[in-house]
């Protein structure tokens, strides 16, 4: 099969082996996946992963009690033994493999394998298009799962990339007063849209938000979110850093701040929202490729201000 | 002016003396009021008031710097001075008075005052009759602020009145897992239409539900929400009871539930999910009758099944 394996560099196999399913694990003909800035970062070294990237996909299993169904696919694949998978947290367990990202091949080829258990069957209101932002979406889910997000709160959102625009979208659900510093032209456009408030930061009064959620993977991103957070306020991390943030951490702890970060989160919650609409992913789509053009994909994605690349397999 | 007002019993006085605004109050020309259960259960003795009803309104503000803008109305008249107040929880200052309710005239009657500062301007996009709506919908999303609704919930709804269809519909923007359990066809109809799950009581696991909200405003209400809570869940009280209701306590201990409730909201958020239209209002009125047929309004507001129904001035 067709696959995009990194391996110290990034390569198009046309002839990788097909994966065989495992016990309990079902097989996925990918139809569709997305480009995340993970899958980036991994290419810069991060998680030391080697093997075929992408953990954002719709497919249809293949064989099995659910032959045929179109499904989207839970990322972690828990050992479901160990006191964390106990405790019910299966996204934190210290054995896990992850799709695409650490020990199992990923989504950027012709067909995947996970447990029958991680994949969810999607409803037929939900696009492949659309399905494809399901674990993105539940990715911003999380922040409110990990944080509470009261509609009295001013909330900032900063960084307007893929998944900022994403957590935007959620938190203005709560109907709290949410603003959003962008940097780029083509999101201050959608989020006015959305009808959702677009802020310079130089314009927010330092020191007044209750909730600063950092979605800028920068180092610079945590230090704005310091200098907007109130007193007693929390500071949420929604990125992955390759290099190490250096933190003013005694601001931290003199302002009493709270620092709360999410990573995976609830997919079944993202189809809900998703089959109503009240989340708008359509327009994060700024390219298609064929996954024959893997690699092109993979640098447009890279380029600065350039939102979801999407892969298709058919 | 022209007025319905409550002193033992309630009458139409079309001949009612115009408030006068004191300091830093406004004068309020209102165009339409909608009856809340609150209305109906001071009819029966509630609060002890004597005075004008009404506390859900629209209307266009009469002199001063804010001459014929179109305003909704913050129902509490905190008096700033107190450590409440100070605290910023100027909705539970001890020495309030509160719109309609107690100690200030309310909204069935042309012409209302209240302090400037308890006035929210209206955009353009938000219509008279949703603008009604305001001072409902902030207290549903009272729920969001006191109790913290995660993406991974399963939340149930008791009772789909009028509060219960704006909490089922706030509750839903969460991405949750809701269940509304419902008595009514008509709301079954409305629920179904927004994608909201409906449920029968009976079929709900008893306690397997994280957060249960009791919108019934009845005793059973409460037992109902114990039945359904899980151990260490959440029962959150969104009514008030004419009658006190005899709860078995020994079971929340054991189970160490946690009791909350919520009265009045925030404005301003909903006034932002109305604008973006995240919340629909229009299926809940019922029935519109001019203030001259106020009594028959409250007759018809009373009505088994009956939801908003409004006051026209005009």
């Amino acid at each position: 099969m067709r696959a995009l394996v990194f391996d110290q560099k990034l390569s198009f196999d046309p002839a990788y082996p097909e994966p065989v399913p495992g016990p309990g694990e079902a097989l996925v003909r990918v139809l569709k996946a997305g480009i995340c800035n993970t899958d980036l970062e991994i290419v810069q070294g991060y998680m030391g992963f080697k093997g075929i990237l992408g953990h954002e996909f719709v497919g249809l299993v293949q064989g099995g009690e659910w032959d045929g169904k179109r499904v989207a696919g839970e990322i972690n694949l828990a050992c479901g033994n160990c006191e964390t998978c106990h405790q019910g947290i299966s996204t934190q367990c210290p054995n896990r493999a992850t799709l695409g990202i650490f020990n199992h091949n990923g989504a950027f080829a012709d067909y995947l394998t996970l447990p029958q258990a991680n994949l969810r069957l999607l409803p037929d209101e939900i696009s492949d298009e659309q399905a494809v932002f399901i674990e993105p979406l539940a990715a911003a889910l999380q922040i409110l799962h990990m944080t509470h997000i009261s509609p009295h709160h001013r909330v900032v959102v900063l960084g307007a990339g893929k998944l900022g625009l994403l957590a935007a979208q959620v938190i203005a659900l709560q109907g709290c007063h949410l603003s959003v510093v962008v940097h780029h032209l083509h999101q201050n456009e959608l989020l006015s849209e959305w009808g959702i408030d677009v802020a310079v930061f130089e314009s927010i009064e330092p020191k007044s938000i209750d909730v600063v959620v950092d979605c800028t993977g920068t180092e610079e991103g945590f230090a704005d979110a310091l200098t907007l957070v109130r007193p007693r306020g929390i500071i949420h991390l929604k990125s992955t850093y390759h290099a190490k943030p250096v933190a003013d951490m005694t601001r931290v702890v003199v302002d009493e701040v709270t620092v709360t970060s999410s990573r995976c989160g609830p997919f079944d919650a993202a189809i809900r929202l998703l089959k109503r609409y009240l989340i708008e992913v359509e327009p994060l789509i700024d390219a298609r490729y064929s996954l024959d053009h893997g690699l092109d994909a993979m640098v447009k994605a890279g380029q600065k201000g350039v939102l979801k690349v999407l892969l298709e397999m058919g």
